[in-house]
């Protein structure tokens, strides 16, 4: 993965291997940059110019090999990554995140969960451990882990962001409504859902 | 709201968003756009140039009141009209979501949830009520409800995003890993978690 590929690019390789998924299933071997574009509403035209980042070299006068076309934005976005995450907060969203199969598939390996609730320790989660929080700091060092994906409450984000910190973590996926302070060295990233929302309804 | 405002602008402009609230519970009175900008480690003349789109009156040589600024982000970006919505998939996702009290704040008003478990039916979320899926079409028309969040299995995506078209829903809030196929006059707004990810991880 040497070269630079834009975000814009990147989110559409994304969805277009939801569709090579979808087609996978469905025992569909080959596809066209017009029902891709299709499918998006977006011009052929970006679609064929995106795929040719990749260099893909399953295309045939039928179309794209679906197989070699998926295999290659996985190739192309790094899947193989194993990107080793914790979840902070085990509620209703860090349920749903941990349940989400998918994130396997993208290297996106959840190892445990981490709650305050004494209730919730010791349950498991999709094969997932719910952890006292406390037990962080320890985890994480010995497993190698400094993703952590951020479900708290708003009012703990802060608070635990810094806890999270201190325990060298240095990604935070940030799922809280709320802008994190943090040292240079830490990246967080936010998952700004009203920020979407508010774009998506801008022009209703 | 006449005027045009970029996705990336309407990004940032939210998350200022969410900092002015947490400095209006800290009982901060202003702000200056270096705060801003170091809290989400931007360049501050970007911030003034993000806040020069508001017509906001509320700069003094101390800097923006907190007030002032917050209520010019949420009119410029029309978080007073009222978007009604439909959660489908009463799961941990879709409770996630119902649970989340700052969507009021943002204009997005949900009504009900809705699912084809009858265990789940006749429950309430947040004051929601959970419906049968077979009641949509009727309330819809009823309430005047053209905004659906999607949050069931990705297997049963197409197949429900289908039934809810046919329900005259125009806008598809997608948090499902599938791209839906829909006619042209419906919206689909794709919450791409992975597509994200990817992003966020592609130089890590």
């Amino acid at each position: 993965m040497n070269k630079h590929i834009s975000d814009k690019v990147i989110n559409r390789l994304t969805l277009y291997h939801c569709i090579l998924t979808d087609y996978i299933e469905k025992q569909v071997e080959y596809i066209s940059s017009k029902q891709l574009a299709s499918l998006l509403k977006i011009d052929d035209s970006q679609v064929r110019k995106d795929i040719s980042v990749l260099n893909n070299s399953g295309k045939s006068s039928v179309g794209y090999s679906v197989r070699e076309l998926r295999t290659s934005i996985e190739k192309n976005l790094g899947f193989s990554k194993n990107k080793k995450a914790f979840i902070i907060g085990a509620g209703n969203l860090g349920m749903a995140l941990a349940k989400y199969d998918n994130f396997q598939h993208y290297g996106l390996n959840i190892l445990a969960l981490f709650d305050i609730q004494k209730e919730k320790i010791g349950k498991t989660v999709n094969n997932k451990l719910i952890l006292d929080i406390n037990k962080l700091p320890n985890l994480s060092s010995k497993s190698n882990v400094d993703i952590a994906i951020l479900t708290v409450p708003r009012q703990q984000a802060q608070a635990m962001a810094d806890f999270l910190v201190n325990a060298n973590i240095k990604y935070i996926w940030n799922f809280t409504p709320t802008v994190l302070s943090v040292p240079e060295d830490v990246q967080v990233w936010n998952e700004n859902l009203m920020g979407n929302f508010l774009q998506f309804t801008y022009n209703i």
